[in-house]
């Protein structure tokens, strides 16, 4: 396999390190315009090639195309990765619109290539171990999900904090629940540069189920925690924990009557608490893994372009209510598909 | 100073231990309906006079009633306290509605008579130090106020979540940083029994301030913080922690350009903490003492009847959005004064 | 059962309390030369007969005297007691010395009356869990036991820290490892009056099993923590935790080796964590139930005498010890029974 | 500068990293007899000289040799390249014991060659503020220092718990209070291969100052605290806490008598908390600026051979008492110099 990465920013260096630990990626090519950011790189990674010419890497001899570039120009460099026969990795969020991930997608599908969007959450040793816990029906039916990622964070130009932090949660709650938001309520503010720093995210479901998304890039404090509420159990997934992420509360209400719902008394009742191992790999060499193995065995890898398609659809929606200072917003009136 | 405490279930004991410790406390009835509950207090207190007979006490030969029974029963019990010449004391919330808190406010006034409201944790330490470091320009502006009160509670059957705890938190902002809620919007669900038991509320004001609360009766975790952000500094008030309740963090942003806010380059800065020492002084022996203090020198009390009415028309404003999904609902289209 | 409390200091009114709340209580005395601690008790518990004269308390109609008075007085007031025919609860630590533990124990054999010594941990949720959790094996041999108990504490004036802090502890060591303590070494140190206000204890066992305890009346941050390593899992009792007090590590290390011992490769397994749920009644209330029950059932209570003499061996063997710098001082050497 | 690294097992990786990182390091040999090791630093720092002849490595043309062996070779391996005319660093602890560590402060004097002991914790930001604080008198006069460094750790086959974990925390133990510790008493276990696994020492001081340690490979639960306690205030350093490593707590403890300080009321005071901010750079950079700052400046770093031999004083001290189970061992009884 041969695989480029374009865009040195941030994240690249992450992206290079884990692909260059794949044993069967054969040839591996860094692309940025910036000469300081190539620099930087060859003194890390000197058996990676350099290239300044995004062009070219875009049309050359490489299997994969990762996309690790400002959101903005995701849908440009991807379409042409894409046309020029190349499978594309891409960072989230996948597209800045509903309409560019749409067209992506098709031109993908025609083609037969893979669209891998790096939803890395879904990697995650903790995300897997909820999605496990879940899934075997250990917390019953999942009555809401709430999560807070907050913290003094460096204010992007480009999206407001939406758009910067929210996907890794919004992967998270569809990898855990399904897709199956139905409308969007969301509330911020912004207080300095016109992109909202602060936002409130409640999204209603099919289901008598409820999700809650706190995003804040102004706080004294870090906090990075999901409380997923289950009729039978409860569970906190606290990444800012170093060993007990997730905990297990066999905790929850009773409800004590024969008289109907209206009238019940509905009591709590607080037992044992489990705080299973997670593994520790790291989320990107697993990710990594699941994007050449979808690739070399033919089939849609684990978060793939219909993933990113949701979220970008929950984002765009977000954008409209936050407009409309809370305004519910139906998902459905964003699909054209 | 002879005082009547009508409703002993579970706050009722508390204010009862309250106005027996104040001095100036010469006669002290307890009235309930309910024997057993009688039966309780008269075990805790043998002191005061007991009685089942709610009539007599609200006609009797008391100065202030304290009313501390369910919300929907604050008005005519308040009402008709009132009109028998006595000064009063309600819980939080003041009223059902804010046509009836309108209604008790003038009744007062025409009397010249006191409404306190129970907003307890006006008198508590921490708030008190918030207010004070506030009130000195420690922060800076203020850009945003954060509030999170969740924990597996007891179902209410007579109202909401929001009902229920929203009261300590939207009075705590109010003190702090004033009456200038301009809108609200509110999302949330009801799991079980048609009342909501999670909510969110957003709070748009007129300067470019941004207020958030979230309240949950169904969480498998105990949370109670706040947090402040400033221009200059930012709080955190964790009502959790044993010992150090206030955190101020000298952390922010700076705006590092002269090509305007849009061009900014927005940058964080992280310096001291510093946990100032906060009076632990019961806040309702502090209210109970306002209360009192505030009659025999003929003025209003910190937390009057004008307080209450501000929060029952949040509350009011937040049922109205909830219904709506977090339609927003300006305050002012609930004034009739 | 007619029951004496002596000594009305800061304990004392939590004796009241608890014994008040037993129904097979027809007479409760409260007892103490201090008039302005009767008058307190008077205002509190208006039931309680008051009495400020000792002699008469102890040779009265009393069943049960409970002692909670100075250390240095409890061997006198004890003694008084059982030749009077009393059964008598000893606050800890049981007596001043070993000589006067074990002339108690035998007035009470003599005359066939109850010593209960007040170790009152041993009636706490979190302890009881404990004990249950090791009995059934669930921590495999125990390897050590650690514990620390440190705050900013009101100095003693009549016993250093080790006196006053460190017989929870011991007391808890010994309910769950029972009586196998062989030898001691204790350091410490007096900053002021000569009483020392820091100190620590280790307690070598016969098998290979060693404990440790760290007691500190000069701490900024309160911490009062136990860890249980087993060979097979390891626990941790944590008091200040709200919730979770105890968790149950599936963690240790492995041995691969079969070379013996020396040459072993020790690895180690981090696995599950489990928190039970631990009972939440008040340790003093099934402490007084077990009192009065083992009286009425003519059998020894769980904290009887001998429980209380093997504390003191260790708190006489500590002093012993902190004089010679932590001099190792078998516990052997102060029996005399 | 010409710089060898001898050692490239755990910490060897780091000394590369961070010589690699030093503008005026020109050359940098990497050495070890294990092939393996060679093949990982050959893909890790792809610049540095590899060798596997270690006798070449300590004659060849390096001007400093970096000694990150085994603790059993540090004395043949520094003898031979002090001998040779190189400068050293030392991995900590020192030497295997007194007599070596003399002998090499000796031969480096003789020849005019510095000694480097990486005593790494003196450069980390939270230690430094610590000294700082120390030193200009915010904590009054120190009355007693209090470490705990425990967690699931990696047994060693060649030293006990207390010569893997105790030189981080006696080191700055020393930077802090000074070379004045007196006598030693250690106490400690071995559940398993002979060496001690879990260890206490406590050290006295010339002045009413004590200090105590707390090593341990067998726990649960990772905990590095240390806590200094002052006259006038206190002191925490929790270095598992992300953000605020260092709290200095306005709480102690006054006296309030005229009659001596036996009959003194000695009262608790609880005032302010203050968290300084504390500087991140990596406590190994620092170091070795330090280690070729010294050389070019032909001057002791701050780190040296007597600070070196002062903490292998206090092991090889420590491994006395703790044969004699607590048995108190003068410092003075192992000076030879």
């Amino acid at each position: 396999m041969k695989v480029a990465v374009v865009g040195l920013g941030y994240w690249g260096p992450n992206l290079l390190r884990n692909f260059l630990a794949q044993q069967d990626v054969e040839q591996l090519i860094a692309c940025d315009t910036r000469e300081d950011r190539l620099k930087v790189m060859k003194q890390k990674f000197p058996s990676v090639i350099l290239s300044n010419d995004c062009e070219k890497t875009l049309t050359g001899n490489s299997d994969l195309v990762v996309i690790a570039t400002p959101v903005a120009t995701h849908y440009p460099i991807a379409k042409k990765a894409l046309l020029n026969g190349k499978h594309i990795w891409v960072e989230k969020p996948f597209t800045a619109n509903v309409a560019e991930a749409e067209e992506l997608i098709e031109i993908a599908e025609s083609k037969n290539l893979n669209i891998f969007v790096d939803h890395t959450f879904i990697y995650n040793g903790a995300v897997i171990k909820m999605k496990e816990l879940v899934d075997k029906g250990e917390l019953g039916n999942i009555l809401y999900f709430d999560s807070e990622r907050i913290n003094l964070g460096l204010f992007q130009r480009d999206v407001n904090v939406i758009w910067d932090l929210a996907p890794h949660d919004l992967s998270i709650m569809q990898y855990i629940l399904g897709f199956k938001a139905k409308a969007i309520s969301a509330n911020g503010i912004a207080n300095f540069n016109g992109k909202e720093n602060i936002a409130h995210i409640s999204i209603y479901f099919e289901d008598n189920c409820f999700a809650h998304f706190h995003v804040n890039w102004l706080s004294p404090v870090k906090i990075r925690r999901m409380i997923v509420g289950g009729s039978k159990k409860m569970l906190v997934y606290d990444d800012m924990e170093n060993f007990e992420k997730i905990k297990v509360y066999d905790s929850g209400i009773e409800i004590k009557t024969t008289e109907g719902i209206h009238e019940a008394l509905v009591q709590y009742r607080i037992g044992d608490m489990f705080s299973p191992k997670v593994n520790q790999t790291e989320a990107l060499a697993l990710g990594a893994r699941e994007c050449l193995d979808a690739i070399k065995e033919n089939r849609q890898p684990l978060t793939n372009g219909y993933d990113g398609l949701e979220i970008v659809k929950l984002l765009e929606a977000s954008d409209k209510s936050l407009k409309g200072m809370g305004r519910i917003v139906e998902i459905e009136e964003l699909v054209h598909f």
